[in-house]
């Protein structure tokens, strides 16, 4: 369709005094893949920038809100803005009390609830930082709570703790581990298959270590109570130059998942040493998040359910970076995110809303 | 250049009443990339047809040009036409007593050779079959001599021996080793690497087989006094799905050179044995050759050369298959085969030319 478009650059009316589920059917109807959010960033902008106690910063396709009410304590509550690419599951459907639709679990469900408090709880007994954001979904250096930590760090690091509402089944999901991604190198000599003993087998060489990342046993770390399960595992192995050629190179890319209470370099350490015969180049490094349970006592509290570990690496880290505790608290079953059939429950969306509602009240 | 060529069809010129070196040259200098046979096939077969004891036949861009004189035996020359994609290295150069360039070692100095003998012998002491045949360098099922073999069988399967003038530095390559290529495939469980226990990693348990195939001792089988060495090696091993998934499969592909004494089935089952718990999928079995020495005696001595086994696969196979004996004789160093810097002493040109010569007369 090559017409002019007459809705292009006009911003979608969302209404924050609608219920939740309502809104959570709003943003579902407001496709934002990643990288397209800014229909939908404008409507959150516009509706928030409508309510008088709220600062409103726009960065990127990203949306912060502040109350200044000179609270002792400053809470982040966030939420990003962007989804996977659409599977034929727009627009949203109301069905067995579930919100059916693109992102309706990951994590617009989440958006919804956090622009219900911010219009129905004017004067918190905190004072909040909404965060709505761009590029969760894709590379890292996209991400627009990462841009926003670069850009504008005094938006987000004065708080003291933050709520991340990915979906976590209206639970409590504390902490993240840290991820560490190396390549194992295993070297040897090409040769012609037909003279194979001329040459050194590198596939052959790299049977120890899979064996020993077989034989690896991970460790279980407890912080705060949490119990964070370790992994290392192989996630690709490559070798092979012709059909008739003995390779000279196997690559075994590992993959660490370790407990928030290590460091990257620990973590980087710890894998050298369990290969130190090898090549290990490593490519990626990030810490975890700790729990800091013991920071957010009044907030657990309100939520009413029993902290878990998180074992997956979620944004929480970057707060954490930041020196700011963060947990995962969010409607919706986190299993089914990126699936075309995603949906978040209306039980879900009622209960987070009231819970977090009944912490700033 | 969109010009009418001039030269569009016409044949080259091949001067078989030429020096070998000037013959080599005169090769080199028609192009003849595999595919790209057409104006050297048909300067070969004008070539050969100007020859009244030659009875000539075309296949394809492949030439047959047959002695018919009721002698007791009948033996093949064959060499062939193409060559892989050029690389600079064209026109030909003599210098230091070497040809120089595209194809001169592989094998354009075994075709002139031959072209030679076919023009200087016109009556052989046994009758003589001359194949001169396109794509060998590529893929089996377009290769000449399998066409021939397919198509017109009567005109090579008649024959008591056969001699592939392949680059063998001057001296005989006898029989050749057998190939198998299968895939051993891994099973496991994909998971999410953050809950790494929860799936079971192929490329873990990848682990035994590329160990087993470390362990393995190939044999060494003497036949007629040669020295076949077996060889078994991974040649690949492919796993991974994503950074963060525990890969659900593994795939390590071995490729099997064995003595041809042994059948593609008796490789298989070899294979199939050492692995007996996973799945193992042939994808390439051809057999070898038997040197078949006993058969061949009078030529080995004449050639004057003591035979040594050949161990990458040949063509020599083609003819063990249709009950030809075969062996590999040729000017030129086999490792220069396919290098930019091929050529072939002018040494090896006139050896070979002088004891085929004797030999046939």
């Amino acid at each position: 369709m090559s017409a002019p478009d007459p809705d292009r650059g006009r911003v979608p009316d969302l209404d924050l005094s609608s219920d939740v589920v309502a809104l959570t059917r709003a943003l579902v109807d407001i496709p934002s893949e990643s990288g397209d959010e800014r229909p939908l960033a404008d409507a959150v902008e516009a509706a928030l920038r409508a309510l008088p106690h709220l600062t409103v910063e726009r960065i990127g396709n990203s949306v912060v809100a502040r109350t200044d009410l000179g609270r002792p304590q400053r809470a982040v509550l966030a939420g990003h803005l962007d989804t996977v690419p659409a599977a034929g599951n727009l627009p949203s459907v109301l069905r067995d009390d579930r919100v059916h639709g693109l992102g309706a679990c990951d994590m617009k469900g989440g958006v919804a609830v956090a622009l219900r408090l911010a219009v129905t709880v004017p004067a918190p007994t905190r004072d909040l930082t909404y965060v709505f954001y761009e590029c969760e979904e894709v590379e890292g250096d996209r991400n627009g709570l990462h841009r926003i930590a670069a850009e504008r760090p005094e938006l987000i690091e004065d708080a003291d703790l933050a709520v991340l509402m990915e979906p976590s089944d209206a639970g409590i999901e504390a902490g993240c581990q840290g991820v560490l991604s190396a390549d194992i190198v295993v070297r040897g000599e090409r040769a012609h298959t037909a003279r194979a003993w001329m040459g050194t087998n590198a596939a052959h060489l790299a049977a120890p270590v899979l064996q020993r990342l077989a034989d690896h046993t991970s460790e279980r770390v407890v912080i705060d109570g949490l119990e964070y399960r370790e992994g290392l595992s192989a996630v690709a192995v490559r070798a092979g130059v012709a059909g008739n050629v003995v390779p000279d190179e196997c690559v075994i890319t590992v993959n660490s998942r370790f407990a928030p209470s290590r460091s990257p370099e620990e973590a980087e350490a710890y894998v050298r040493k369990l290969f130190p015969e090898y090549e290990v180049r490593v490519t990626e490094a990030v810490p975890g998040a700790l729990p800091g349970l013991d920071r957010i006592t009044d907030l657990v509290a309100a939520l009413g359910a029993t902290p878990r570990p998180k074992l997956g690496w979620t944004d929480v880290a970057r707060f954490s970076s930041l020196g700011v505790p963060a947990l995962n608290y969010g409607p919706g079953d986190p299993t089914l995110a990126h699936t075309a059939g995603e949906y978040v429950p209306v039980a879900h969306l009622r209960e987070c809303e009231e819970r977090l509602r009944r912490w700033l009240r």
